[in-house]
């Protein structure tokens, strides 16, 4: 960035070494358009070369000193909280970290924002999470929620405090209440099935599959939601709560078909399905379409780049 | 009770000294129709004369080892969690202390539950705090909630994980979102309008109303509301999540001539509206009836009711 460019927003990116912050870095990166953001990168493990207009911090945000400090450096105009110390699947073995790491700390950067007077807040919420099974064929914000797993309750609960100091603090928000995303710079072995399909069939071993792979889902590809999320941020779409997906629904089956037709020797072991895992869904994406409308990129096409990027990554 | 009876139910009652607690105990020993069952009643403060089938234990339930030894000495069949250690208004003073004094220690006491393997619950959640404003002319279970307050959030995720045990550890449940209760044992200072106005009006000193005193609310008299519970435990209702109210609305201003009507020397003092009070809400009951047939006490014999109540109190 030169020096002498305005900076038009200096965001605090919390989470910035997960899947979805990672993408998010990498497109402000790669594209100019954002030059006159400044993201300063909170996260607890990963620290790269700083480039113009990022900044990368290691530390927890659980930890307020943490947030003070940066708090008292950087003039925020914005958040971006993005961190999850859980999955649906793991949140339940340990339901106090769960309140501990992601509740708590996120009343903690709430008190924090107020009293620094940041008035923004754009919060990763779960689609499937926090809606729960659902017998509807798409489900609309106005839905009610019906969480099965402690991840999809503290998301939820999450969403309600920052729907409160919206009223009581003025702290503006968007919460977004993503999908199932897929893509690059994911890592996780415990959520995000196509991603694990391809690793596995990159390594020659069998993906398990929970139950018989005949549930339909909404996934997005993370290139197409990182869009979604600067669009929003950039018509200032404030405190409002929008479904992010693709708004269809492709079956887990169909899915592994697809990553065959490149990957012919992955192989699929279905085993019992989880209380904590919604089995069909799609989320209505009508609001978000009328902010943006989102040209998707073909599912066959996202796929096979997240092939490419997970042999990359390998090699 | 005679010791050769046998016990049907063994109920834990949690917060048991308050308002709702204090008539529960006094409905069952005022009722022989509850001698077989027994009540283990724990609470902070109030110790009184164990009866038969009453027994009083002074505990914090936010303390595990006061929760691990009931359980090991009482074979619970039950639990009735009635405890809340804040209101709407001043759950925002200090959200962390709600979420650990409510939100946390009723994990802890479900987790107890399932190690002890108790598998009913019943708790009292709030009509008005969980759903939060409304336009709409009757509130049902399947409302969308939008909570105004920190307790309204607590009460909410509260019932978000008993019905994720329930899921998870067969723990029943069933969930009572009850408008706003008026009687007598009533003692708050912070919430309870038709209680506070009539203790003001006894100690010639004016109440303070919100707002104008247009609101309309929901308002069920104790002794309706008791009667409710009972026949919805006696009825098995299980794993259910229940409006109670009156199915009435009764605007502030009306309740508040009544009052004068016995009370002539009552003194209003109109003040600014809180944004943690929910104004205008009738809960939709016709689940609740489709169980019980509640004929309501008449507003005004309720309203002489508590008047005698706090007048006898007070002298």
């Amino acid at each position: 960035m030169n020096k002498f460019m305005l900076v038009k927003e200096t965001i605090l990116l919390i989470g910035g070494s997960g899947f979805i912050g990672s993408n998010l870095i990498d497109f402000v990166l790669k594209n100019n358009d954002f030059s006159d953001y400044k993201f300063v990168v909170l996260s607890r493990s990963l620290k790269r070369e700083p480039s113009n207009n990022v900044v990368y911090i290691t530390g927890d945000f659980t930890d307020k000193t943490v947030l003070i400090n940066l708090f008292s450096k950087w003039n925020f105009t914005k958040v971006f909280h993005f961190a999850t110390s859980t999955t649906p699947l793991t949140s339940g073995n340990n339901i106090l970290c769960d309140i501990n790491g992601n509740l708590i700390a996120t009343i903690g950067l709430l008190d924090i924002m107020k009293e620094f007077e940041c008035k923004s807040i754009v919060y990763l919420s779960s689609g499937g999470a926090v809606y729960g099974e659902k017998k509807l064929e798409k489900i609309s914000e106005n839905e009610i929620c019906n969480p099965v797993s402690s991840y999809g309750v503290v998301k939820l609960t999450i969403e309600n405090y920052i729907r409160l100091y919206q009223k009581q603090n003025g702290i503006n928000y968007l919460i977004l209440r993503v999908s199932n995303p897929f893509g690059k710079f994911h890592s996780s072995e415990k959520q995000g099935v196509i991603n694990i399909a391809i690793r596995r069939a990159l390594l020659s071993e069998p993906v398990e599959i929970w139950g018989d792979g005949l549930q339909s889902k909404d996934y997005i590809f993370v290139d197409d939601l990182v869009k979604v999320i600067f669009a929003l941020v950039e018509q200032k779409v404030l405190n409002k709560t929008i479904n992010v997906g693709s708004g269809e629904t492709h079956q887990l089956n169909k899915i592994l078909e697809i990553i065959k037709i490149y990957m012919p020797n992955l192989k699929v072991n279905y085993v019992g399905s989880k209380t904590t895992d919604v089995k069909d869904f799609c989320l209505d994406v009508s609001v978000m379409k009328s902010f943006y409308k989102l040209k998707l990129v073909d599912m066959n096409d996202a796929i096979q780049k997240t092939i490419l990027f997970e042999r990359e990554r390998l090699n």
